[in-house]
């Protein structure tokens, strides 16, 4: 656990979590992290919103808030730190509802996967004296809704701020701070690179995920029942990500569409390369990038972005009869 | 454990094992496993060949072999089970060499994930009474050698055995309970069919994971250090079968072409269709399709094929300093 030691300057007397699911309940969990690990609380009261009343009555549940507020205006009230975790097609209308009621010095901050998008649509709604300071932890789970968060999930991920031109630099070293106290490391870029960056590491692989899942599922020659039987060839790793939350990637995608649609003409371009050497045999090709790609992975574990657990530490012990396989023993 | 009780019948007195790789050592400690579970051993005694000495050696030193044979037709002959566990593209050459070998009566296997190929390579050099009956046990993992097999690789997974029409029903009954002692579940279908089942849910998802992979190494925007810090976003889980072995890989597409490259056809369409809902901003669409693609998971859950813990049950405790964060804790 990389999790600093939190100082009082880096402590924000109310933090409004407006959106309360995977990532908005995983920032909860880890600010109360912190302040358990840390000499001073990180926040002394988290105020959250969700859109759903059930939602809000499972996040007061869990714990990860200390109080809700149905009325975004009301929970942004007097909070010095603001995160949005929501749909970022949703961003321009919350930020034109909550923009008139944030405090002088507050901090607005989201988690949105695209950044661009989100600085065009916060900026013309904030008044002076507001820090906006969007940033992108990079983590997450196929999971979604207030319960599938948890302090951990941050640790040792990126966490990428994109501040304006002009941003308080003080604004920024505290949503640094914050991040760091909740287990990320941060980098700091601009919004247009942020966008290209995530086009290639999480947009275009989520894109291909969905789409091989939906050609296997719309196969004559083989039933969706042989699909899902013979799935641990492969196939199956792409499914976790094409489980994902179906609004939040629709909103990503209609959010960085240049970004996307370019890094995917690369993609197929590189495919119809490939194509063409399966068609002409071609297997020095073949074999010379299969080699290459493997390289990448060594560094990746080596990052500490991933695990090197065979097979994802799957279990290899599973009944295979009741389905249940989410378990203990491993390769 | 579903592993069966090894009946006296379904002994085999002498095993030979043509390839100690990932597959090989596997279906080696399946073996043993299956004769310290049952009453009646599995095999009476288990003979391994490699190319390479080095990779006898650790097989031996491991001990899932009884004795190794640097000449193969050593290796095969006397033997009742003969199982080929080396890449397709090198069948034929080793069919030709240990065919007139194989005792009368003696059951030769393989792994191989193409079929159709593996029949028209192995058959013509097959003497009268020997029982060619292919197979493929829909397992494995990114690694590679005879220290990466495990007892357990094969228990819950399917194994498809494609015996050629007119096969003795006796050889095809016995390779189907030797899959079921090694954990196994069996069916059995034709090699055209088994070569387009497979190449959507494991040859085409490999094909383009090793495809992005090599996209994103090459992109000119974004660095390889940029793609390695934030591949959590969702592209590590493709690196992970792009690690996995080349040769092995090469030879699958070389000997599937046909269907690999219809499959792959269908899964650019589907990308181009995609592609143009994202220029167009059709949201309606791609939500449509992502809500879709949630539930083939949930099948492959419920089917016994994959893991229902978040993110893979991967470790979110990682302390991101040292790089290894393979471990224990989960969400």
């Amino acid at each position: 656990m990389t999790t600093d030691k939190v100082l009082d300057e880096d402590r924000f007397a109310r933090i409004a979590l407006i959106g309360l699911g995977l990532i908005g309940s995983s920032i909860g969990h880890a600010v109360r992290r912190a302040g358990r690990a840390g000499e001073t609380s990180l926040a002394g009261h988290i105020v959250g919103h969700a859109r759903s009343q059930a939602t809000m009555d499972k996040a007061l549940e869990i714990g990860f808030v200390d109080s809700v507020e149905a009325d975004p205006v009301a929970a942004v009230r007097d909070a010095d730190l603001v995160i949005l975790s929501i749909p970022v097609g949703a961003f321009g209308a919350m930020a034109a509802l909550i923009g008139p009621h944030l405090k002088p010095g507050a901090i607005l901050s989201d988690v949105g996967s695209v950044k661009e998008a989100v600085v065009r649509d916060m900026s013309p709604h904030l008044a002076e004296g507001v820090h906006l300071i969007p940033g992108h932890p990079v983590a997450g789970t196929e999971f979604s809704g207030p319960e599938s968060g948890f302090a951990e999930l941050f640790d040792g991920r990126w966490c990428i701020l994109t501040p304006p031109p002009g941003a308080d630099p003080l604004a920024t070293e505290k949503v640094t701070r914050f991040w760091q106290a909740c287990g990320s490391r941060v980098e700091i870029m601009t919004p247009k690179h942020h966008d290209l960056v995530l086009a290639i590491t999480s947009h275009v692989p989520h894109l291909i995920a969905y789409n091989i899942v939906g050609t296997a599922a719309d196969l004559e020659t083989v039933t969706e029942s042989e699909v899902i039987k013979y799935s641990a060839g492969g196939f199956r790793d792409f499914t976790r990500i094409a489980s994902s939350d179906p609004v939040m990637w629709r909103d990503i995608f209609l959010n960085n569409r240049e970004a996307v649609i370019e890094t995917l003409g690369r993609f197929v371009e590189d495919l119809t390369a490939l194509q063409r050497a399966i068609r002409w045999g071609e297997g020095d090709q073949l074999e010379a990038l299969f080699t290459r790609t493997r390289a990448v992975r060594r560094n990746i574990v080596d990052a500490g972005q991933e695990t090197a657990a065979p097979d994802f530490g799957r279990s290899h012990g599973g009944d295979g009869d009741d389905g249940d396989s989410d378990s203990d023993s491993d390769a």
